[in-house]
């Protein structure tokens, strides 16, 4: 039932990863999203026939469904944030600002949206996802605050867990659980600036 | 195909509501899901027939399945955060606590667990609950916080909207979006000292 199976003996290993070969099967899943195919009824054979490749070239590159669907996430995301190094400051708003970003694609893309919604429903998929994709995001953050707990820029006596739950969280919030917040674009560094300072009137 | 049909041409409205009877209903659908059958294949007449009521007894309390659900919903909460009053600070430590003592019961409650998750792939549910529970929620959140910078114990510049997002949001973000991070008992506390007094170190 393949069609179009290339490279059959040709020895999997060693050969250059074809990029072209990925983003034609990643687009073909972003395809047949779009045209309302439940995630839940994507077969890899009709990835396959979508993509003009044989089954066993997807089964080369990915163990299965789930993984091709993380790809598929990924492809969708920002490019990953540049720090600019220049203060802890700085590199949290850049940070905070990257969630932002990845609420307002959500809610203009369509697809983007469509796949979360239903990934949400497949757990595997969902921790696939947070292993791959938000735990070294977290971790990025972790670093950037232990950066700052040495340099001064950050209480040492708060436990980085918490520190990154309170300048993520505002943000996360408003684009996973409130879709209709609004995401003004000087919301990451209002966050950032206000959690530093603390909400507690100075004298 | 009804049974147990009761109050037929009785007059529906001016009858005091049956507390008894409302309560047989929800253990219904509660017993419903249980035992494994999903919120999209729940009908009126299912739900009638489990409780031993007819559909009638049902549409005159609720005008269809979602505002059944939502009532299910409201009668597994936590019952409503009594405010000590005695400082905005100590108001939010109790409100933040409500969300974890929520997040703990989702964690803890099959059912509970179940209905939310279901819940999310069923938008005028999902609103339904967010319009009769959550924005009530919020709203005393808000309430607490305008007396705070009244009597100067919160900033007078910041957002309320925003200052209800740094406190509330860390505590969401630990419930709802992270089901296995750890739910301490001081967690509230904590969260709600560390954005008043802030993560800057104060010399």
């Amino acid at each position: 039932m393949e069609q179009g199976r290339g490279g059959k003996g040709a020895g999997a290993r060693g050969r250059p990863r074809s990029e072209a070969v990925e983003r034609a099967i990643i687009e073909g899943v972003i395809k047949l999203v779009e045209d309302g195919v439940p995630l839940a009824e994507l077969s890899i054979e009709r990835i396959a026939r979508t993509a003009g490749v044989g089954k066993a070239t997807i089964y080369r590159r990915w163990s299965g469904k789930d993984e091709i669907f993380v790809d598929v996430l990924r492809s969708l995301e920002e490019p990953r944030a540049e720090l600019p190094g220049t203060s802890m400051r700085d590199d949290l708003v850049v940070l905070v600002e990257h969630i932002r970003r990845r609420g307002l694609n959500m809610r203009s893309s369509a697809i983007l949206h469509n796949v979360f919604a239903q990934m949400k429903s497949l757990p595997k998929l969902w921790e696939a996802y947070h292993t791959t994709v938000i735990d070294p995001q977290r971790r990025v953050v972790y670093d950037v605050l232990r950066r700052g707990a040495e340099n001064g820029e950050l209480r040492k006596d708060v436990d980085i867990v918490l520190a990154n739950e309170l300048f993520v969280g505002p943000m996360l919030v408003r684009t996973v659980l409130r879709p209709d917040a609004p995401l003004d674009e000087d919301l990451a560094e209002r966050i950032v600036d206000t959690v530093l300072q603390g909400l507690r009137p100075q004298e």
